[in-house]
């Protein structure tokens, strides 16, 4: 398949969250015009991106809500299930453990592991917090595919080192820094703070 | 000022993470290789960027760290405190009132709210959980200017109604869905779901 470029994953994502909406309400077909205004992309650009896929709406008619969805599904890999460790059981990494929609669109947290003695063998679900000494060991026994890293800026290095050498190849990062990992790994940010700011940027000069 | 595009603030916010961190170890001067480097961009846009704000580093020397990140803060508006309002006590609404890059960045959470009984008048910090009820109300009287929407999916544009109402002009949204609002108001999305499809992408096709 062609690269997809991160913005296009981006908008199949929303569309795949739209079409999952619309099959709640059963309904059944969609228009570009209808999607494009559920995410706020023009219909040229949702048209565009579809026929990328081999997906062509009916004229008249549209795309047919379910097809679609799991077409798109296939193309993000929710298809299966994916395995999931969060390093770090602050505020953070619980809210993650609880989230809907990762298990919604399977992504399934086996394991959650701190540095703190004090929070180590915590409940927080059905799951137990476990101590980072073993983060290796457990993150290989536990066939973590992902891992979500939310612990301090001073510590997230150590502990995306730590990740690649256990073989995990996906990373996302709730801590404020950059980080070093090998071209095979993959790593993704997330920064509440970065989103705001463009808030502040706008509201400060507008 | 000329317009600044998204992906241009966005590098600034890192830019100014890197900053924070280099004045913290009290690195005086600092090259455009290595924020380039700490920061996973290239040196060449590192330097268009800095010198699009009028910003040039001294030959050898690079450039001195305290004077750029007060530069970058001017910018990106970080030079006054900002009153944010949270809508939605559950986990993440929690992790917010704890976040500590707002604080740290003049991002001050003065209310939060949450339509469940169950939590209303219970403490969060020093925060108090007040009902959705009185949204408008409080949201005007506690003058905020970022809200944070961390409410299900169903219940998401009806708060975003209530804060557009209230004189919001910027919303910072974890719901998983588009909202619609004014051309005068601005909303940012954040959504976990959105970047670890990304890697599930990433992982399937590599």
């Amino acid at each position: 398949m062609k690269k997809i470029s991160e913005s296009t994953i981006r908008r199949l994502s929303k569309y795949y969250r739209s079409l999952e909406q619309l099959v709640e309400k059963r309904t059944d077909t969609v228009s570009s015009d209808q999607l494009a205004e559920m995410d706020g992309i023009t219909s040229a650009q949702v048209r565009k991106d579809l026929s990328f896929f081999g997906t062509f709406g009916k004229r008249g008619l549209g795309y047919n809500t379910k097809a679609l969805k799991k077409q798109i599904g296939e193309i993000l890999g929710l298809v299966k299930e994916w395995r999931v460790g969060i390093i770090g059981a602050g505020n953070i990494g619980r809210a993650l453990v609880n989230f809907g929609e990762f298990k919604k669109q399977g992504f399934k947290v086996t394991l959650i592991m701190d540095s703190d003695p004090a929070k180590v063998g915590e409940r927080i679900q059905d799951l137990t917090v476990e101590s980072t000494d073993r983060l290796t060991t457990l993150v290989k026994s536990h066939k973590i595919e992902i891992a979500i890293v939310a612990v301090p800026t001073h510590a997230a290095q150590r502990v995306a080192d730590d990740l690649v050498k256990a073989g995990v190849r996906a990373i996302l990062n709730f801590a404020p820094i950059s980080l070093k990992v090998p071209p095979n790994v993959q790593v993704k940010y997330e920064n509440p703070a970065i989103e705001i700011e463009s808030l502040s940027y706008f509201l400060k000069n507008s």
